[in-house]
């Protein structure tokens, strides 16, 4: 069996080494497959999004863990749920949005009510290690969700910052920045009904119209659906988050041309 | 059976991944764990802390590899510890101090001079790779320790800088500052026999007295005893150590008051 | 089995995650390896190299997968290499040349047409989740090469820069720079043919002679050549790339000389 990790736990500490260490002392032979652990500190949505887009590259049955948790110490709950034949293990602050997003309501949820003993010392803070990693290193084993705690039905979900329509303009945002400099927008291809332009205003000041073709010109912006669906802004062989001033949570306007010979729309 | 490792190399370069060819080239099944790669270069004590507080997460008999190393190419020794239950394998540098200070006296130790024949080009200064990595895949495979050399009796242990008491004051310092701001001090639940108040002076001027709960306001400086039992200054909410300019090193005071009544220790 | 992955990819983003997905859903058993996702983007031959000085120390039969591939989407071939008893996956733009100068020409290839099915969304420009991973997964199950595509004959190579020789100077560039500051030339042992000292002009101004010995003084500049065989300009205790300037593609000159009471060999 396989745990994946997702976390803003960061490389340079032990933590993310002590939760794997709870995990292997209670599960020696599963498989532990790191995410991410450099989600910026708290970013809850960028956690959910990361994973979102990602679980389902992994066999079913796999557990994932999330842990970005600016709650802890407080009364937030732990939650496992299980959706599309994968099982996730985590506060429940909203960090699945994007996966139950995509389950369309499908799924079961138990409130984590018992934790598996470790020998260790335990810490109110630090619920990754002592709860989210025993409960996961047992789930892995085949373990029914049920035997954790009760059934409940109303897990969190974060406001996505769903994209928003009115007239034949849609309004979204910038919700992740990767590595290369894309710009991944909420804005989805399900979310577009026919042929469209995209406009950015550069950093809030100059509207920009979206070079439409995937081989557009170095140097310039230009946009395509990633291969998660989602509307993504780059900048051909360049860092387009840099060159252009692009932040996490900036406008993305898509607008719905009728004319299809004047449309310009993304690869 | 199961290997972490503990270093200074890096996750840029290909340094961790040769460690970890030697390994699965001599013990194909062991399973290879990082505490962390990204100790500031060649910062023992950092790195002996940060193996020091997560070893014993590990399931006992795993053999944990730690290489922050400015002394090789000189005389000085690679050891083999057999403490707590765990092996460690690494320079005789200080580097297991706060294994050795958690074993209490209760360890064996040998000089390594047998290394496992390995089949590649070796270099006098890369004893990760060429004696460290394979010694312990070879001990992850049950070898006896005595296997590798004599037993020696003086292992070298660095001053972990341990607090120093002055009348009803105890002053430690901040050993370790992690990603999220937190600053750890050497000062631990044990060394503090009643109620007390901790003072720590802002960019060496402004002596503050810390806020007592774990709840403490945001944007305020607050303290807990960490889950690895040391007292540890945190902001609710923030990074620490940017926010009040904390640095390894620092000094920070507990004042032992008579007067319980205004005390206000950490949670 | 084992596979090992070397890419641009960074460790913030879920895409390395994503292959590890891709890869354990077609073969569960196989052991993943990171050489390092932290090439600077789109550095061929930065990743040639960390790859180049790394893949030997696994064990033959390990399928080493390296995507740094500024040409996806565009009709460079996807290849797999067969050399010195181990195999390659991969773009073919250069990323296995200092594999094969290891393999003197003794390799074989193919052009990767048949990709494995893999059940999932399929995206055109990440060829290392879609195409590479999946060929590692199979490939690492004993597959024949053949089995993914036609032989081929002309793998594409990039020019490592090698070192030139007029009269009794040899001029090569640093290629690599590791964590350490230390600068990696491609000048090896093999292309000097005699007792030697070597020059480096510091910030392109001023030419300093290198300290001879691997314990040069603290502060100064020293070389040695390494475990790879390759000339390195290094600082004892120091971080020489910081101290002294140095760049990527800097010129490095060695200066024959015949009178061998002058040289100053590097250790």
């Amino acid at each position: 069996m396989m745990i994946t990790l997702t976390t803003d736990f960061g490389l340079q500490d032990p933590y993310v080494a002590q939760m794997k260490g709870v995990i292997l002392s209670l599960n020696p032979t599963v498989t532990i497959v790191d995410v991410t652990h450099q989600i910026p500190p708290q970013s809850v949505m960028q956690a959910s999004f990361a994973l979102g887009i990602s679980f389902f590259y992994f066999p079913t049955g796999t557990v994932h863990v999330a842990v970005v948790d600016p709650g802890v110490g407080t009364q937030r709950r732990g939650i496992i749920i299980s959706a599309l034949g994968h099982l996730f293990v985590g506060p429940d602050n909203g960090i699945f949005s994007f996966v139950l997003e995509r389950a369309k309501g499908n799924y079961r949820a138990v409130h984590i009510s018992h934790i598996p003993p470790i020998p260790h010392p335990q810490s109110s803070t630090f619920h990754g290690r002592d709860v989210f990693a025993p409960v996961s290193a047992i789930l892995a084993m085949g373990t029914e969700i049920t035997e954790f705690g009760p059934e409940i039905g109303d897990v969190n979900l974060t406001p996505l910052g769903k994209p928003v329509r009115e007239g034949n303009t849609i309004r979204g945002n910038v919700i992740y920045i990767d590595r290369f400099g894309n710009a991944i927008t909420n804005i989805s291809q399900e979310d577009i009904p026919g042929p469209f332009t995209v406009q950015y205003a550069v950093r809030k000041k100059k509207k920009i119209k979206l070079a439409p073709f995937y081989q557009g010109a170095e140097g310039g912006l230009a946009c395509l659906f990633n291969s998660a669906g989602f509307l993504e802004l780059f900048s051909p062989m360049g860092h387009a988050a840099e060159m252009f001033g692009i932040k996490y949570g900036d406008l993305v306007r898509v607008i719905l041309s009728p004319r299809t010979d004047l449309s310009m729309p993304c690869a």
